[in-house]
This record gives C-alpha cells, sequence and structure tokens, in this order.
C-alpha cells in the first residue's frame, strides 16, 4: 500500500496530548556540569501522555537482558501506561537483585513525581553494562524533567538528545495521515549506533524455531500516536512493523541486552476503533511501518565509523529461513564489509558468505548484482554462478556512492528477505576498542 | 596422553621419502620476475612421496566450493596418492566448467611431468575468486617445480613460502617420535591469515545436523609422515586431529571456498600397521594432533591485523553444541574482538554475545574470566552474572599480554568447546578494503 504521508515537526510530541522533556543528571558521574542546559548532553528523558495510552512492546530476545527491559514485559499485560522514563549513560543490565530494584524504583519515583497512578509508567536504559545505577543522580533527573515538560518541538529535541550513546545526531520523525476521516499522527525517536542487530519479540521470549543464524545494539526507539487503537491490535500492528525495520538492520551483529520498542497510543484523534482486517489497519500499518523503517535506517545511517550502508536483497530462496539466513551472512561478513567500506565490489567474497551461510544454496543458480537505491536497473556481476562481462570499472562506479543495493538471487524459489547493513570501517575499530587510560570508554 | 615429540627441522620432507619445491610462475600475471629465484614470491609447490602413499583429507563445507577441492574429494576414493600440487595467487573458485577442466589438467600435467601413473595427484589452489587459471604459468611451473624437487630445509622452505597469499610469514612444523619401536616423523605447512573459520569435513558435505552457529577462510594444510597406516585409520585420526585444532580457529568469522587439510603416509618408516583402537593409534594421534593444533594456532597468530590471539574456552554448557556456540559467538562479536584490540576486558560484551548466541544460558549463572596462557590461575571478572571484587586495574591487566585465555563457564551441564581466536583491528580493515586503484587487491 502506497499513502501520502505529510511529514510534520516535533517527533514523539508531533501527536495531541504528548509532553516530553530531556535533561543532564550525570548518570556517568562525570562530576561536570550542573542542572540541565550546562555540561555534557542530556542523559534522561521523560516522555509522557495527557491521559493514559494504549501501548505495545518489542524487546531483545538475549537471554542477559537487562533489568528495565524485564520491567516492561511485566508490564505490557496491563496494555495502558502513561509515561516512559528513559536514560543514557547506564544500561542496568548485569546487575542483578539491585538493578531490578533500581528499574521498580525509576517507575515508580516517575509516577509519583508525575502524579499518575501505580503501574502506568515504563522505562528504558542504554549504555555500560555492569554498573549499578546512580539513583540519586536518576531521581534528581526525574524531578527535573518533570518540570521542564512541553510539547515544543524543542522538547521533543532535548528527549532525542537524552537518549543518545555514541549516536553522532539525534534521530527523529513524524507523519501525520488520514484515519477514518480524521488526522492521525504518528511520531517516534531512537536511538542506537554500535551493538546493532536487534531481534526483537514482545515478550523477550526467543521464538520456538531460531532463524539459522540465531538472534542477534543497544537499539531504543519510543513511539507516540493520537491513533484510538486497542493494545493488541496495536501490539498487532509493531510485531509487523519491526519484523520488516528493527529486526531487519545490522551494524555490527552484536544483539544488545537492552532493546526496545514502545508505542503509546492515546486515542486523542478521536477516530474510530479498527480491527486488523479493516480498510483502517491497513492504512494505520502502512503508517507506522514507515515510521519504524525510517527510524531504523537513521540507525545504521548514523552507525559507529560507518561510511556504507547497503541494502542487501536475497531473493529467490527456497524459504524465508533460508532467505534471512544468506542476508544476514552476507550483512555480517567483515571481509564484506570491509570491501564495502573500500568501494570494491568483491562479488567474490559476498557468494562464499551465502556458501558459508545456513541457507541451502546451489552455487551454479547465483545471481549478484548491484543498484542505486530504489531502482530497477541492476548491473549483474555474476549470473547463474559465473561472471559476466561487466567491467571492473563499471562494477566499482556501482559500488561508490553512500548507498546502494545489493541484489543476491538464490534461483532456488520465491522467499525473499532484506537487511539494511554498514559497512565495517577503521573508525569502528578505533571506536570501540576504546581507550585504557579513561575507564568511561569502556566496560560495556 | 601427553607424549615427548622431538621437534626437528624440515616440515614436509621431515619424514623419509619425502621431496618438495616451491617456484614463481606469475599466477598473478604481475608480469613481472623470472624464474623461480628473481621478482616476487614463490606461488607454485610440489610435495611428493617416492613411492605412493595412503591418502586421507579434509575439505570446506561451503556450498560453493572451489574446483580443486571438488577434485580432491572425487580421488579421496581410492586412498592413495603421490603429489600434491598447490598454487596460490588463483583460488579456481567459481569458475565453473572451465575451472574443473583446469583443476584436472593441472593434477594430470604434473602426473605426466613426473612420470607417475595417472590418479595420483591431488591439487590445492588459494587466491582470488573467480579469475580463470592461467594455464600457461602453471604448466611451466609445474615443469620447473618438477627439476628443483629436493629434500633439504630449503626445499620445505620453498613450498611453504609459495602456498602463502596475505601471509606474513611461512608456517612449518615437524617433529619425531617412537611408534612400535620404530622412529616415525610427522611434518606439515600451512597458509591461511584471512577469511578464516574452516568447517571441514571428510567429503565436503554438511553434517546432517548443523552446529547452531551454522559453519563457517581459505586455509591449506599439507602434512606427510613416513608412519605406516591404512588409509581408513588415517581418515579417521585426521577428522580427529582436524576437530580439534583447524576446524577451532577463527580470524574473521568467514569460512572460505577452498579450505583443505592432505595428509600423505608413505609407510618408510617401518612400523607395523594399526587399528583405530590399539595403543599405537593412541600414539599417532596425539602426534597428528599435536602438528595440526601447532599448524592451526600460528594461522591465528599470523592472521591478518591481528595483535592479539586469544583462547576462549567455554565450560558446563549443556551440550557440545551449546558450548560450540558459545565459544564462536564471542570469538566472531565485532564488539568483543575490538576490545581485545583495546586491552579492555569489557565482560559486558562478552556476556552479552553469549546471550544471543544460540546456546541455552542462564544470566546468574555465568562465570567469567581470564588467565595467562595454559595457567590454571583464573582472575574471575563476574560470577554467577555479578561482578567480582576484581579490579578494573587487575582485569586491565589480565588481558593486556599478546595471548591470553578467556574462560567462560555456563555452570548448566558438563560440556566444553574452546576456539582460538583474534582480535579484530585497523590493521584488519585496512588490509581488506583494498586499494580500488589497484585491483589484484581485490576481487576475491
Amino acid at each position: 500500500m502506497k499513502l501520502k504521508f505529510k511529514e510534520i515537526p516535533g517527533s514523539i510530541i508531533a501527536a495531541q496530548g504528548f509532553q516530553a522533556s530531556g535533561v543532564f543528571c550525570d548518570i556517568k558521574r562525570l562530576g561536570t556540569g550542573k542542572g540541565s542546559n550546562k555540561g555534557p548532553k542530556r542523559d534522561l528523558a521523560l516522555i509522557v501522555s495527557e491521559t493514559p495510552a494504549t501501548v505495545a512492546g518489542m524487546f531483545t530476545t538475549n537471554q542477559v537482558c537487562a533489568a528495565p527491559v524485564k520491567v516492561c514485559v511485566e508490564r505490557m499485560k496491563q496494555g495502558q501506561a502513561q509515561v516512559i522514563v528513559v536514560n543514557s549513560g547506564n544500561a542496568n543490565a548485569c546487575t542483578g537483585k539491585p538493578g531490578m530494584a533500581d528499574a521498580r524504583e525509576m517507575v515508580a519515583f516517575t509516577e509519583r513525581a508525575l502524579n499518575l497512578p501505580k503501574g502506568l509508567a515504563l522505562v528504558g536504559s542504554t549504555g555500560r553494562i555492569g554498573v549499578t545505577m546512580p539513583m540519586d543522580n536518576i531521581r534528581a533527573g526525574i524531578i527535573e524533567a518533570a518540570t521542564l515538560l512541553g510539547s515544543a518541538v524543542e522538547n521533543a529535541d532535548h528527549a532525542a538528545e537524552a537518549i543518545m550513546t555514541s549516536d553522532s545526531r539525534s534521530k527523529q520523525i513524524a507523519i501525520e495521515f488520514k484515519l477514518g476521516g480524521q488526522t492521525v499522527r504518528i511520531g517516534g525517536i531512537c536511538k542506537g549506533a554500535g551493538m546493532i542487530q536487534p531481534g526483537m519479540s514482545a515478550t523477550g521470549a526467543r521464538p520456538a524455531a531460531l532463524p539459522h543464524g540465531g538472534l542477534h545494539a543497544t537499539m531504543l526507539s519510543f513511539i507516540t500516536t493520537d491513533a484510538a487503537i486497542d493494545a493488541k491490535v496495536l501490539q498487532a500492528a509493531l510485531h509487523e512493523a519491526v519484523a520488516h525495520s528493527f529486526n531487519r538492520i545490522t551494524v555490527d551483529g552484536d544483539m544488545s541486552t537492552n532493546d526496545t520498542v514502545l508505542v503509546l497510543a492515546n486515542g486523542l484523534a478521536g477516530n474510530k476503533k479498527f480491527g486488523v482486517k479493516s480498510a483502517e489497519f491497513k492504512v494505520f500499518q502502512t503508517a507506522l511501518n514507515h515510521v519504524a523503517l525510517e527510524l531504523a535506517k537513521k540507525i545504521v545511517r548514523d552507525g559507529e565509523g560507518v561510511h556504507r550502508v547497503v541494502t542487501v536483497r536475497v531473493n529467490g530462496a527456497k524459504t524465508i529461513q533460508d532467505a534471512d539466513a544468506a542476508a544476514r551472512a552476507v550483512a555480517n561478513s567483515a571481509l564484506v564489509k570491509t570491501s564495502w567500506h573500500g568501494g570494491d565490489p568483491n562479488w567474490g567474497r559476498i557468494i562464499d558468505a551465502v556458501g558459508y551461510s545456513p541457507a541451502t544454496v546451489v552455487e551454479a543458480k547465483i545471481d549478484i548484482g548491484y543498484s542505486a537505491n530504489g531502482s530497477k536497473k541492476i548491473l549483474w556481476s555474476l549470473k547463474r554462478g559465473q561472471p559476466t562481462k561487466a567491467t571492473f570499472k563499471q562494477l566499482c562506479a556501482a559500488v561508490a556512492p553512500k548507498e546502494f543495493e545489493l541484489h543476491i538471487n538464490l534461483n532456488l524459489g520465491k522467499a525473499n528477505a532484506v537487511m539494511y547493513a554498514a559497512d565495517l570501517t577503521e573508525a569502528y575499530v578505533d571506536y570501540n576498542k576504546g581507550d585504557v587510560t579513561d575507564p568511561t570508554t569502556l566496560g560495556g
């Protein structure tokens, strides 16, 4: 379904009835800066709806799972929430029982600070692993953030900044569209630059049948909408949107302990509620897909050290699992990713990765080609396992742009999969090796 | 079984009755150098036994499999061989029917050049993928190499050099030991520095039950021995040796189209043949394991851009598959590998990788620690999922050496696995991104 979306400013405060704020409360205990408008970047955000909202969420399937994720998963059952408190600088992961107590204290303290009934707050955290939360700073931050809530574009900017870690820029989008005669808005923010290959499910539980490649950042995304929608319908839409966006990206193949996507829908647009088989659902789904995919792509483009973004399209696989496995093998191959960095078409490394992937493939049937983003004109380097007459110069030109598409046709069936992937650069290595003289760059 | 091995010089010519040579025949068609002792490094080797030898082999399980591998797999059935011809500079992979014809021509031409009966030659290739073999150069190289065969240490050096690609140094070992009263020698050479995570089987076919992580270099290894041993017994010993050596290493997680290990056993030591349940077999197995593991470790230490080598030991898994999956997830995690490069203990990234691996794990049971190579004194950073009192300084000191061991205990069962892994450095990225102005650095 193709729909016309009007992009509007304000991301998470674009929809009616939402407010946000972002403050600095020194969660990394740098000991620098005081107050929200001085010193280093903001590190605590609040996102609040005027009224209790329908909620849906998707969470990391990593078996090592952070305390805030566990608290959110528990609270999803009630289908309602009104506020999300998010901090950067500390993931509250591998923090044991004290970590769980801290996550529960974060939601309880937020509810009290905003005079909300118990149970309506959710929590997200990102940052270092294995470090106890600095709860005095957190409480001070929540109190300050509560006083600064507002629905100006600047408020969304502050919240989007506060959830960043290694991100070089904040990531925001909002759109407006018609749903059942009413004007509805969906907006979102997200963060994530490394430890990025999310594999999220509604409960954080792994699917019974694992994808071949296993499941593999912290990425966080918070989406708000004024659509009126039931929790189950919203969860179905979010599941589908994440399957085609956040769960299709990889920067470095590492799945985080904290990956979280939450959607709040407060119903203030006044549309009539709809079921999953309605025409309205299709419209809503298409709009949510658009928001989720645009946010997910922003994560890859801003990935740590990333110079090139490549859309890997595998077609003609026997099964969806095979298509997915082949796409992930290519998207995560160190040799393929370094060749992208070098502007090297290197189909040899690509077919090698396809061949060792768990997908069933037949060398003599594999096609490999390149196109400009969104173009249907594919330059094939390999057809049925054999090099074409495309010249090396032509192939180099095809992979020179900052973004391009890689097409792999297995010619064995009808299943396909796509991955939004990144190159591997010296800058990635340099960033992630940290600096042993500065422990704040290390340890998680 | 602990045995005393005497290391001796000469690698593949150390055992009685073997000769070798290595020449330059310009397989990359650089157009420079003439003859075997001028210009760039050697690129074609011969390894010959005086008499027909028993043979065993293990081959890549990549579904995209090079022509020389296919020729060897076919010829394994006869259980006998007398010569191995090996070239670097061209992998003869993804070269279709002409590639198969070239591989067959290489063995047939070698047999004629040495006046051997048909069917006794084997072939190995490594280098660029998708480029037709320069057969005129190959034939000239084989003719020259045949005239230069000898059993001096220098001959082994030349052969070991001729099989190198991105290797910075040649890799050789030979040992001598007593077997049933006779003195027996096993020696070998190998190559490999990138595209290294072999998963080899005797037929190149993938096992029915894939390991969780899938199977994942070109590595080539050629081993010679003067032991008298039947082909089936030799194959059993090689299978076991490879399972604990070449199939346990990773540089970059990429499995090549050409991985090959071949053993020739010509029986000239005069020992009495033995079965797989004999005491002699245990001695032979232990010796072969030693040779294979020492060669495999040389590959990791000389891996592209490698600064640190880490032995990843997973203990206490529910199943061997789980232990293997957890060890491979950690050994191939971009974030873990960059932290090793930085001298950063970063157990947060390690437990994250364990958690997203397909292995069943329980966060609250996981122990993570570090030791010096071969030391039983482990410094634990994490016990039962929680940070210990080890200081950051102590942990940094534990991961500072060029080689160390990482211990992960899942505390769920009795299965264990080990991987010999490498860090990920800017030098790896720089080498593998190639140079688009010099196509010989690109394309496979």
